[in-house]
């Protein structure tokens, strides 16, 4: 329903999967709802191969594409939300119900390219994936039974997002910033910081993802994450230019 | 969520299934989703033994049970809806979109056993299992890509069941930034954005109203705004000492 290289629509990304199975359920779950592009994130290279043969998801598996990192997979999009079956595990990203979250998606689509993030079978989305997303959604599932099939999980979340197509909104808001603009401004930001002395020396882990979610909270627009970037990187240039007098 | 022996409840029907894979990911389904009557009507024997070491559906499983027929698997049921993905092939039955169904089963089950029954991964369900329908339940699947996975079909069915449309998370957002907050936000860009040179000498109105309003839609937190003071504070004090070198 969706053309591959258009700025808006669905992108299933699947995160470091194992199981060739899952990768072609997952495929199968996108065709049977209209969803055609599929992006795996440094995928078993056997898992992905041997899916490649999953009946009934040809197309999908054919048009997939692979990247080495989620920052690349996710760059074109302008809403990238991650998915769990896990309970609140983490308080630093919003946590949707995938009702409501689904409903949020689907007004989001006629604007927008958005991700759906799914991890690797056994370990779901790390911390890393985590901050790259703008918000989590939920599959309510039962307390006490962990994680739900990866490819049932792909299928439930697409059902909710097509559910009401009444409900996809007519409103054209201001193009949102793209996933690669905001961890540039992520990027620029911590040097800033760096060179300020707001961050001592190498920038650990846990603070460049505290960075990334922080930006990513800002709910840029694409004209304003220019004029952020504008900024930031005039106040980076008078800092170097200071240093060096 | 149910007992086994209940007279109310709902039991998840599996015809003729051929694979275990299938039968083991409706059974992880039905897990996830909180029911656990798993009955089967004639499986090819061996499926049924191998379906049984299916990860995370012991139970299940254990408890799943073998009818020659359907009308015995069925026998303790007043409703039994059929599911297809296929659009109306038969006339003699009420086809009801999933949504709709869904909200009828989750009606009936707490005075009701319910079966929810799906067919075989290559015929779906005859017109003899059909005969033993009140009416049927379609998963609204994209036209031209024909059925579904069995596994992925019971989980967004059961999923729809438990569905609750007025169960949507109330999400408390955390505080957010009050004005005052906000406009010392501002005048703090603005006066880095000086020292930085981004705008000449005297900032102008114009250019003071823009940075306020690029403030408010950032639609911080209060504790983001905070952050972001401190981060801010700390450049600001860097490009000063700097300039007194």
């Amino acid at each position: 329903m969706e053309s591959e290289l258009s700025p808006t629509g669905l992108s299933v990304v699947l995160v470091t999967p194992r199981n060739p199975l899952n990768i072609g359920a997952g495929a199968r779950a996108m065709s049977n709802f209209g969803f055609f592009d599929l992006r795996l994130v440094n995928p078993y290279e056997v898992a992905f191969r041997e899916a490649k043969s999953a009946v009934k998801a040809e197309r999908v598996l054919r048009e997939a594409r692979e990247f080495p990192t989620l920052a690349e997979a996710v760059a074109d999009c302008s809403l990238v939300v991650g998915t769990t079956s896990r309970g609140p595990r983490t308080l630093q990203h919003p946590l949707r119900r995938l009702e409501e979250g689904g409903r949020l998606i689907a007004k989001k689509l006629p604007s927008s390219r958005v991700a759906l993030l799914f991890g690797s079978e056994k370990f779901g989305l790390s911390n890393d994936d985590l901050s790259h997303c703008h918000w989590l959604m939920r599959i309510p599932t039962r307390e006490g039974h962990g994680s739900m099939n990866l490819g049932q999980a792909v299928a439930v979340c697409l059902y909710e997002i097509i559910r009401n197509p009444g409900a996809i909104a007519k409103v054209t808001p201001k193009p949102p910033a793209r996933a690669e603009d905001l961890e540039r401004f992520s990027i620029l930001l911590e040097t800033l910081l760096d060179l300020s002395g707001y961050v001592h020396a190498r920038v650990g882990e846990s603070t460049r993802m505290k960075i990334r979610r922080l930006v990513r909270r800002m709910d840029l627009t694409a004209h304003d994450a220019e004029v952020w970037m504008g900024m930031l990187r005039q106040v980076q240039w008078k800092l170097v230019s200071l240093s060096k007098e």
